[in-house]
């Protein structure tokens, strides 16, 4: 027997009556490159309409991606609703990544639109032959100088919006329509697309504001310095949206310093960012006065506990470590002492504690699995692979070819990370399954720097390591036996690689050796390979 | 386009990964007749498992309904879990109610079994023999000496536990499957159904963790004074197993001296009762420890402004009003000084602030109307119907064939309740559209009584009005127009009333009159008849 209650979706569209209704005054802010601006939830209500109406104009048909290529602004905060409030998939993409990979991205996706933020035009440039699918190229202007392309798909975003008819009601009739699209590098080559619906982008958004997790409410001021292109900011835009905090949006101007002087000037509570940012404000903080700030949380990576206490002696509160992927919306563990260790775990023993990655969601179901499939208890001692359920994790990639892999055959997420959780839930990440590397809160495939570097006639076999870096929490080390004889250099592996991947993955440290460590069968025994390099380093 | 996320429902199931793994040392405290038992919620899965086993051993099928007279216990949460998560309807019954109302009550919702606390068993006794639908009851000690009935129906809670197969695996496939069934009385004479389904109640759930609602978490200790039988408890119950808060159960111990013991005893944090109940906690508070309380909410009729005071001036804390029904899960809204005013709202004014309802929570949508279906402005001065929307919100009532005056044509609930709406979405009550009077939180239905009246045959016109009441909120009023030289007393009226309504309905003021003022149609003109009475008796 079915119950009785009113069908409504859990939709993106039931955030406006918040903005136009109980939170009208509440206000976004942003850095531009020419100066701040800052408008009411009301105004960029009626902007989103206008937005919704620029879509319509466009054609951009029901269930199309529209690709966005921008900073952390308000401009992106209308495209994070009038996007998916339409019907249309909001595509949100790094534009660090190396020209060909955001080429086989926009191809992939089919993106028919690309807003894109003035200052990254040079990043779409190349992309505007190479991708047939893009019909329009919507410029927002964020003060740079950057030369527009002589090219009749290029449109300016704010004669648009002033020309464009409001579109009056916003309805999706099915919550699992899809909403957002993502990508992540993933284990293997290719990237991967992530496809949210509406339904798991507002169950993610109400855990953010649960008491036990980032408990944000509307008198929270929040900067997600964390990208908007990088997993929806951790879903921060939707939660402040929901819950009527106000939002502070660095845009371009991303340097440490002037982060810290943002979050003084606009009375930040509550700010996210991965822990290589977080050493970048460090320093700043020092004369800064950051008593606004209730939370500070680090995601994308490991939070090494000597940030996190250098944080909270500067500052005077911890950093707050998070654990999640773009498969998982992302938030799926948010640190936290439980109640039971409250009154032992105090001062410094506290701060170390709040570095792990914490208990889970309360719509996540963890389970640890060893490598013969058989589960693992959860006593903080034993580890296995950690795997995730829930109706915010993934359950396949978009295109639906590749990365099965990622999940078991009873549809939980192989999350890749080796883990520990103990009696009260708190989960530790120990070990990686995965051949990942994860620098600045970005993955660095190893698997395709090999192939790049296995490419060279003058190499026999690469491997490529994480190794632990202060800055950006790791960065890569080639390992490389050359061609006996072929004079093969570091520097000339550098050479090799530069043009072929992205500048920020190519690794400062090549190390030439006569042979690499195996195991029985015969693949690379990186395990060896890291103790061995890490202790020769020290 | 459908995204790929997980395919998870919301669904009560969810709830036992905490008990069984986060959660497991947390713990629920009921205080009995004999003494006080705790349970850890490792303890009570088991139990609910094997309660699980015990409905099949019943042979109760999926989608059947499981009757409850139960006061707030460990073995009432059992129920609160075991049923829905086994796809059968837990129906949660007043057993305050008149027996004809608890007849009809267990006979429309056909309850199969019911489950009953040894101390209510006189009130179940009469409908052993009306009511053809029910099969077994299943009486649970709690440590009354109510003589058992010689029926082979009667079965003893804990004898059924310990020899049943506990259920393995729980598995709520759809979300809308229902879940839970509360009677209303409402406006109209019978009593009516509300049935929430799955997702309904997680989602309520949910909300009640958000920061701005209740911001129940992990390291909270909650007492829900409000009776399981009142619409879920107020959820508290399913909120406290999600967050894994722990649970104090005051069972039939409601007295208010041992309900503050309570509190003092076990460290609660949160409380909430309707404000009848808070007023009688008043004058034990002072003597009391209730350092641990963070939060204490009244609910279920207007909170009065004095009390909030005086609760603020002897606990420390204010009383925090919301506002909801049956039909709305019940919260719908919870008080909460915006931001824009919690720099001006200060002090005493705060204490008042939150004693209106205060603004909706995140999932429902709220709209005024006005007699003539007009939309009413949120400016804080216009009146009209409160009418609500949302996906824990009631489309129709259990049965469907009555009520549906009470849903709008598009699908919105009319409250009944005239309200205003601030531009910050702080709803005040101000009026009711409905003849209800709310006494000591539960509804008297006025024409009820007034046809049970007007049957005497002394009586020529009868109207029953509320009246305000320092110790139940408000009280009825009867005022009745005797037939001329009949000789009728207020005494014959309430002698007549005895036996034919429950005890606590009858008027203890009948006001008999020569006429009644009545409207242009010829209704009788309550508004006018309040009025004149009230300012009669001051």
């Amino acid at each position: 027997m079915h119950g009785l209650m009113q069908d409504r979706p859990l939709s993106l569209p039931m955030l406006m009556d918040g903005m136009e209704n109980r939170f009208s005054r509440k206000h976004v802010t942003t850095t531009q490159l020419n100066g701040t601006v800052s408008a009411s939830y009301g105004e960029v209500a009626e902007r989103i309409r206008r937005l919704a109406g620029v879509l319509d104009h466009l054609d951009v048909p029901a269930g199309a991606r529209v690709g966005t290529f921008g900073w952390n602004s308000q401009r992106h905060l209308e495209l994070y609703m009038a996007v998916p409030c339409t019907g249309r998939i909001l595509h949100t993409i790094n534009h660090r990544l190396f020209t060909e990979d955001l080429a086989f991205i926009v191809d992939d996706a089919a993106d028919e639109v690309l807003f894109v933020d003035r200052s990254m035009l040079d990043v779409v440039r190349p992309l505007l032959d190479t991708c047939p699918s893009v019909r329009h190229v919507v410029v927002m202007d964020d003060g740079s100088p950057t030369e527009l392309p002589s090219d009749p798909r290029v449109h300016d975003y704010e004669s648009l919006l002033a020309a464009a008819r409001p579109v009056g009601r916003f309805e999706i009739a099915d919550e699992r329509t899809a909403a957002a699209l993502c990508y992540t590098s993933g284990t293997t080559g290719r990237p991967k697309g992530v496809l949210y619906d509406h339904r798991s982008i507002v169950l993610h958004a109400m855990t953010l504001l649960m008491a036990d997790t980032f408990a944000i409410g509307e008198d929270d001021t929040v900067m997600p310095v964390v990208p908007m292109f990088h997993v929806n900011a951790w879903g921060l835009p939707y939660a402040a949206l929901m819950s009527g905090a106000n939002l502070v949006m660095p845009g371009p101007v991303m340097s440490p310093e002037r982060l810290v002087r943002s979050m003084e000037a606009h009375g930040v509570t509550f700010a996210a960012a991965v822990a290589t940012v977080w050493r970048g404000i460090l320093p700043h903080a020092e004369d800064a006065d950051l008593s606004s700030l209730r939370r500070v949380v680090s995601g994308g990576g490991g939070l090494p506990v000597s940030l996190s206490r250098a944080f909270h002696e500067k500052v005077g509160l911890p950093l707050t470590s998070s654990w999640g992927m773009t498969e998982t919306s992302p938030l799926v563990c948010s640190a936290r002492v439980p109640s039971e260790q409250s009154r032992s775990l105090t001062g410094s023993d506290r701060v170390t504690a709040l570095a792990d990655p914490g208990p889970s969601t309360v719509l996540c179901s963890l389970r640890l699995v060893a490598e013969d499939g058989s589960p693992v208890p959860r006593d903080g001692r034993h580890r296995g692979e950690l795997q995730v359920a829930g109706p915010t994790i993934a359950a396949a990639y978009f295109g639906g070819s590749t990365g099965a892999s990622a999940f078991t055959e009873d549809g939980w997420l192989r999350t890749g990370d080796v883990a520990t959780i103990d009696p009260l839930g708190v989960v530790r990440i120990v070990d990686r399954t995965k051949d990942l590397i994860k620098s600045g809160g970005e993955w660095i495939s190893s698997v395709e720097l090999e192939n790049e570097i296995m490419a060279m006639p003058d190499v026999l076999e690469a491997a490529v390591i994480a190794v632990p870096d202060d800055k950006w929490g790791e960065r890569p080390l080639a390992c490389v036996v050359p061609v006996p004889d072929s004079g093969l250099t570091a520097e000339s592996v550098r050479r090799h690689l530069s043009g072929r991947v992205a500048k920020w993955w190519i690794p400062e440290k090549v190390a030439v050796l006569d042979r690499l460590p195996k195991t029985a069968s015969g693949k690379f025994a990186k395990a060896v390979l890291r103790a061995s390099m890490i202790s020769a380093k020290s």
